[in-house]
């Protein structure tokens, strides 16, 4: 299911066992300890490596932003010693969440139009107000609000697709979250770009600027197959061959998009993608919700990362995606909560309760989609649909130092006879407490560190005035 | 859609009016106000009268356990004084939420098995850790678990059947929570009653102590068509209508149960209730997932309340009811979390959330199921589900008092638009800031009044050892 040992693995190992064996003299000093930045001490860890180890009373030695190991308490206790340690006795440590698709600053939308049809919700409301609201100062504002609101939900990683990205990656960086950023690209003029040659020379900076970063992995967002041309999908793949960098964008989500594309192109969407060799291993596909048997073979052989979206797939009612099928054929599925205008949070633990649920009544299985399987698609498999798998998903040697600490003591989780259990249908966003990211707390016991809270709802505030202002002659309620 | 006003609810005004006009000195002292016992000032009242009223800036005026006035801040001010004050500015004021549908002790189950065929789990898990486990004292430790839980999530009334529904009913007046609570009856020995003519006298004397108490509504509680004989459920009928008591039960659960019951009885389960002249507007009939159109029609006419159980019928693959066929006929329909062994909370904000999401997606159709409608679901028709709405449901004159303050300053509820899509898909049970029952404060700013939470938690714990000992040689995980 998961990719062999990539060598940048194996040598940041070798780095690690060097620095260790090479720092400097208080190593000697502590009694042959080696030095970590940072121990997590205490608590059961929910590794989610290959074999699904949990380790009660545990530990986790971080040091330049990675994990340099994990196991039990009194083991690494008496292997490491760092100047920083944070306690998480009786606590549940478990790697970063992976919200696979999001449109982040529309947070700033959120519940501006619920409980209509896709089309009215889009061409009535969400268009107009994106026409008449979106700008740079808007985007960072929404971005700011929704990776507060991750951070306290324990989402270390997220995947978007928006408009002026750059902004967003400038936020992001700021408030130490790791991405993957995709600037849209689409056949009618937006926010930031007005035509496709805009488009594709913003991308080309954009992803110039941020390629390396270590929290940033930019990447091209071309909208849908059926609001952007062959031709420039083509352009696309082949910036992304060049580049390296992935492709983010919507497949499939709903039926009529199957029916129309049927009618444009002979092809269902998944097919058509295929012909003009747009779909591979950089690929990144929300929704994906009308596959068939065939298509999810194609999409397996070609390594395509899918992102279920199932409370906006509910609320929209674009349908259900074939999820149990796909997880069995072991395709790279994540979960992720879409944008918070059609969902309306960004909180992956209601998608886990969720995702686990729905296709258990879809199906008339209550076996599918077990509390586990909801688990691995917000961690690894979230990592594995987003092609970083080899660096985050799962708390090992060598991977990166996203993790969350999760309180324990709430009545709604008491008490606990199943750690997937507690964790996929008890627990929820609020009971997080402590989130690190790249190695760096990022929230410590509830209290934002990278972010000011009470100036992002503030500016939050005065964007609603905005907004209601701009839409008066036509405002829902 | 609601009852005419009833002559109970005219008398109280009358009453009203008259402790107002003859209560003491002071009254006079206060330059012709009238006393009452607590003013909720301030915040937006989301009333769920007949006019769905949401009044800005408003008031709310108590007065021995019911409303006295609602309405704008200022004219409540001029009219009233009281001792007590909590001021709610800034935030939302909402009827307390009705949880149709709930097995109280089994919290201490939460978790213990699932992603299981419905049988397997009743058969391998929950029947055998009931048979080991369920005596008067594990049943007092996990109602005030779950008493605990609901009341930090808002749920001032609940809907109760299990076994020791006595001792249910002490914990619950103790605690100050308001509750229909129903002793089963049902064709095998259970925890507390082994023939059905012990279960029988245990429900006369049950009835007989609480009846006319004015949190606790005590019920008789069949189990289900399939579980209880004909003569015992017409002997329940005989009971409810010498005694008024409401009858709680489950109906059309499953597809089998259907087919189960043509075989047997030559009718679904709905027919052969009718036949038998069992239902009437005293029955709360929990699920009904699978009733036919025609059933829907016998429902309505004769009155009986529908208990909707979204997460749960999801999580054991029941199927999904036709409330949004039930809701457009008038039926009195509420929901339910069902018990925690099968959710696996008692939490009302995700049901509300998931119930406007599941049909939306079941139907194909985003407009059924409004925001607004699943918050009615969860209070003033869910009050009519329990054939209380002349007291609880909705914040008006002459209602008893309970009310819940929620805060709106969390990042995930900013910005708002509209107060139902807050309400259903953004608001979480940890918003919850103050609960009033009955006028009585019983949570005031997440502090738990009339509940020991530490004990509470220590004592689930314990019984979480026990639980896990007596299943040692069949323990799930």
């Amino acid at each position: 299911m998961r990719s062999n040992m990539p060598k940048q693995f194996l040598s940041f190992i070798l780095l690690a066992v060097m620095v260790i064996n090479t720092s400097s003299p208080s190593v000697a000093a502590q009694s042959g300890k080696a030095r970590a930045d940072l121990i997590v001490l205490g608590g059961t860890i929910v590794t989610m490596d290959q074999a699904r180890r949990i380790i009660d009373d545990g530990a986790i030695a971080i040091a330049h932003g990675r994990v340099v190991a994990v196991g039990a308490r009194a083991d690494i206790q008496k292997s490491y010693f760092a100047r920083e340690t944070i306690d998480a006795g009786g606590r549940m440590i478990i790697p970063g969440l992976v919200n696979g698709h999001t449109h982040i600053p529309m947070t700033l939308f959120r519940g501006l139009a619920d409980d209509l049809d896709l089309q009215e919700w889009l061409t009535k409301y969400i268009f107009p107000a994106e026409a008449k609201n979106v700008t740079e100062d808007f985007v960072r504002a929404g971005t700011r609000l929704g990776l507060a609101e991750m951070i306290r939900g324990g989402t270390t990683t997220y995947c978007d697709m928006y408009y002026f990205e750059d902004a967003i990656a400038d936020e992001t960086s700021k408030a130490g979250v790791r991405a993957v950023l995709g600037e849209t690209v689409i056949d009618f003029p937006v926010a930031d770009n007005k035509t496709n040659a805009e488009a594709m020379a913003y991308v080309e900076k954009f992803v110039k600027r941020w390629q390396g970063d270590e929290l940033i992995t930019p990447a091209i967002a071309p909208h849908a197959p059926y609001t952007v041309s062959e031709e420039h999908l083509k352009a696309v793949r082949a910036f992304s061959d060049r580049t390296g960098a992935p492709i983010v964008t919507h497949i499939s989500e709903t039926k009529r998009e199957v029916e129309d594309s049927l009618k444009a192109k002979n092809a269902s969407p998944i097919d058509y993608l295929e012909r003009i060799g747009f779909l591979n291993e950089r690929v990144i596909a929300a929704h994906v919700v009308w596959p068939t048997a065939t298509e999810i073979e194609v999409l397996k052989r070609l390594k395509v990362g899918v992102v279920h979206n199932p409370q906006s797939n509910m609320k929209l009612a674009a349908g259900v995606a074939p999820v149990p099928r796909m997880l069995s054929e072991g395709l790279r599925v994540g979960l992720g909560t879409d944008g918070a205008a059609s969902n309306n949070d960004l909180n992956m633990w209601e998608e886990m309760d969720t995702a686990a649920k729905l296709h258990k009544v879809f199906s008339g299985d209550p076996k599918v989609i077990t509390a586990q399987e909801a688990f691995e698609m917000a961690t690894i498999r979230g990592a594995q649909a987003l092609h970083l798998d080899r660096e985050i998903g799962s708390i090992e040697v060598g991977k990166r130092a996203d993790l969350v600490i999760i309180d324990r003591d709430d009545l709604h989780q008491i008490p606990v006879y199943g750690v997937y259990s507690d964790l996929v249908y008890a627990t929820k966003a609020s009971d997080v407490l402590t989130v690190l990211i790249n190695g760096r707390v990022v929230m410590r016991d509830r209290k934002l560190l990278t972010l000011d809270e009470t100036a992002i709802k503030k500016g939050a505030r005065l964007y609603r005035e905005r907004v209601l202002k701009s839409l008066a002659p036509t405002s829902p309620k």
